[in-house]
């Protein structure tokens, strides 16, 4: 049996946020499985609006069709899984959003999920989803980091921020597990569990544990 | 002040379907409004999957886009209300789903809702739209016509199946009011209501009736 | 065919009351309706308790069955909707509740929605409403202007706290849209409006736009 | 320390509805109380729709307040417990409603509850009345006996379909506590209880338990 | 007929808190039963945490076997009623569990529940079990002492925190009724009643209430 | 590095379910990781009440501590999950149970989630959980297949019974994935999904994944 692969599409077109992607793999690399990420460059270069997360799909469903023969799961790499079940209509592999696989591992591991949004624009969307998956009841609080782009591009303001609002999240929401609610910033989970004692869910890795149990507990 | 206008987008390609909305706005002829009615013809043919739905934004956007500067609210016409919430974020007009005015139409009507769909694979979507709009606990039950679409095509017949499912739903689910889930069935609403004994919802209908509650209020 | 009929019941005695729901009706005026606003003379000064709201039904419904033969569409123009199904069990047109089609109206808007209440001792009374509505997800707080009565006289001391109120709904429990909880208060939405930079649904104006599509749909 | 007496008060005119409700408490004679069972003589003929259910609350007010000095608990006796939170209002005693408080008790004995009620127009108003309690999870369904008055007047006829539909909620709605929704049927609770091998809750003694329970806790 | 002996079990092996159960029953010493307050001398040394109330079930298990033949109700006297559907397997007499019966008492009593936890560990293990009830939406908060235990055997500062506490549920929170989350506070709670102007349920007590219901309601 | 170990721990005495968990877990055996299936010799003779469950907590909790030096994730490898909270306060390693992780992998996969259970018994404890984990929307019913021991242990027997209780929770109930509400029935699985023409969801797998899942991504 060859071995089996994981194809992770990041349907925003910054290489930057693929990169930090593989990155979030990285610790999976122990397992018997190859990872492909891919950037959908044709969609756009960010998705913070509903609009944005919707004309992300298209070109989304065409690299799918693409990868399909070649892949045994695929992974939407973005929080609000832009086109999640329309997707699994358009191939036969599972397909795993990291958003939902985040909160569903946040489950598995504290009953209270705090999430940290990037933009409190997204908050609302994230929350229709939430109440679609029949979840919200789990998650006490989300808060958004709401930093300029200048600032959250440097990494230590925005483990400053992240860290405050995760410290709020615990103390004012009563979370006991927080989310990280985007792609891309695996490199700061750590530190973030570190600073604020509780667990932190990186949703790309919820996803690929999940991804590998579809794939394994059919072989 | 001139005549405020509607502008209502079929977000399939079928002129039928949008020649059927038509029909369904002509009671509202005597309010002083123009209603455009518009087939989005890059859109798909037809709309009953999840990725048929998704397929559907990016024409639809781009429709909205060109039509933005005369039209005073927007309704887009179909059950799904794909694109919704970022066709909101993409005009200053009010932007109104059929689906979701149906729902809220009947809530202000009786207790228990109904829902008759077209086709079966399009009830867990149904599902997870009500879900997301809060109001599930409100739909006692959805059920399908699933017909071959050339039984469809025959209004007499799709009329006896869309009885059968009605009365189900009454009898079987205790629905106290209905909602016909698609669009483009404006003409079978009386009759539907006459046989089942319980009021009938047609979703263009109570969109209209809520997007010109939005045009006046603001005038 | 004649000029369809809205009655307006204000459940409460004071003219002043039903006077300003004279005025929130007034944008409608070139709709091809008669607004007929009336006074439940025998009923309570006014609607704060349960107590009170249930006291005001009786008187109602005698004004209901007088008003039946010329009424196309009822309004019962109380937020705390007293007595509404019940009065619909009694006469043959459609009956609205301005609470309800508020509530269902702000869903049609945004995601998260604020109340604005006048007394405190109200929003029990209405959070067991929302839940009996099914909607009580989407309701993200209701706060109370809880004001001296001869304060809440004066527009513009009503107005600043109602404004304050208001902020603190968007900024502290996220309102993306607001209610106003109460009748007669129509004169402030647009400016409210502003504001808060939000939009405002004003009860009366959501009930007499689906009490028209009820009306025009059925012609 | 004088005798506590609890006044339970039958909100409709039928003093064979009174009768029952004292052949329901008779088996708390043995407890330290005193029981007064009035009849709303000024009320409805008999409570099936909402409209009855409202107008029980005015004549059932007075009755209260002239009542209020020598009392120590109300019981409202009817399962729509009409009123409920705005006699609490009226009066400083407790009040307890026969409806709310048999979900109450059957909560206390068993996961999934099944309702047996009289007509089937009241079932749209009892689930509005569980959603606003906020336990509509907990009943698992809820069938009417749709019995002609002639044959519901009969005790026989009237078991036998009780117990017909009491077994259709244990075997097809899963309930494992039964709930007898309306007042006046003590007699049959246990022989209920014995056809059906579930436990039956009588709301009136659901009631009277709860009531005693705010009078003992306070001396 | 002999007195019935309602017999109520403290999980933990601390004779004090037994102590304190037998205070709280003492109200009800007018009614014809017997109250028999026993220790679970095998129990863990307290309940805070899920393991230690887990660890309590087996040791009181054996105890209610020892005593079934001789008890007509049984109390699990710790507010998150370890092992309550267990026991209700293993006797045949009604058990009742002091968590379940205050809140379902507090909801007879008012709208927003609003709880007091010793411990800010049990306060997920509380919540999940209010969801597991069907109830969580009727509790507005829920807030612990998080008191040293030397402090919070000093019952002046335990009461002044409680006090705190409580008027932050009703600020705050909303609360219009307080549960004391444990059980053996009895003797603070008319006090607490009198501090914060809302009405207190002491869990034991409202359980005795409930199991007393189920007593003479079968005689 | 060691190769990481996950302990699943089948909390009954049946060595012949403890033999089925590691058939359960053998198309895993390509991960890089050790599995070892104990036995809870201690434990009760099979768990169908909510007492057997409780029974089995504590001799599992000595287990864990035993094993806890040497492992890196468990498994509570019973479909109620008995202890799991508790559990968790016990050791370091992440506890993952078979019932919770079942359901937020059939979350992943569709939208609406039949459940075979074994004994009608346990579908009210089951119930409670989904509620507890505040999952209960996405349940859209659960069956039990109610075999005689003898029945059930013959494999063709137990699997007719499967396939016909699976395809009511299909075509009843509306199920798009189904889940195994038991451990050891790993061997049923894939026949199971073809019989159906649904994914099926085999719990001990679940549970395995994401605690790989949990493994690798601290690694």
């Amino acid at each position: 049996m060859s071995t089996p692969r994981i194809t992770l599409v990041n349907p925003n077109s910054l290489v930057k946020v693929t990169e930090a992607i593989e990155r979030a793999v990285a610790p999976y690399a122990r397992l018997p499985l190859e990872f492909r990420c891919l950037t959908s460059s044709e969609g756009p270069a960010g998705i913070q609006t509903q609009a944005e997360a919707d004309a992300s799909i298209a070109p989304m469903a065409r690299l799918f069709l693409r990868e399909a023969a070649a892949t045994d799961a695929f992974v939407v790499a973005c929080f609000s899984d832009p086109g999640l079940h329309g997707l699994r209509d358009l191939v036969a592999a599972p397909v795993l959003g990291i958003g939902e696989c985040s909160v569903l591992t946040a489950m598995s591991i504290a009953t209270r999920i705090g999430v940290i949004a990037i933009a409190g624009a997204s908050i609302p969307r994230h929350l229709r989803y939430f109440r679609a998956m029949g979840v919200a009841d789990r998650i006490c609080g989300e808060l958004a980091l709401n930093m300029k782009v200048s600032d959250l591009a440097d990494p230590q303001q925005a483990f400053l921020r992240m860290e405050e609002v995760g410290k709020t999240l615990r103390d004012a929401h009563g979370a006991d597990v927080l989310i990280m609610g985007c792609a891309g910033m695996a490199d700061l989970r750590e530190r973030l569990e570190d600073a604020c004692g509780l667990p932190v869910v990186e949703p790309t890795q919820a996803a690929v544990a999940m991804a590998a149990g579809r794939i394994f507990s059919r072989s």
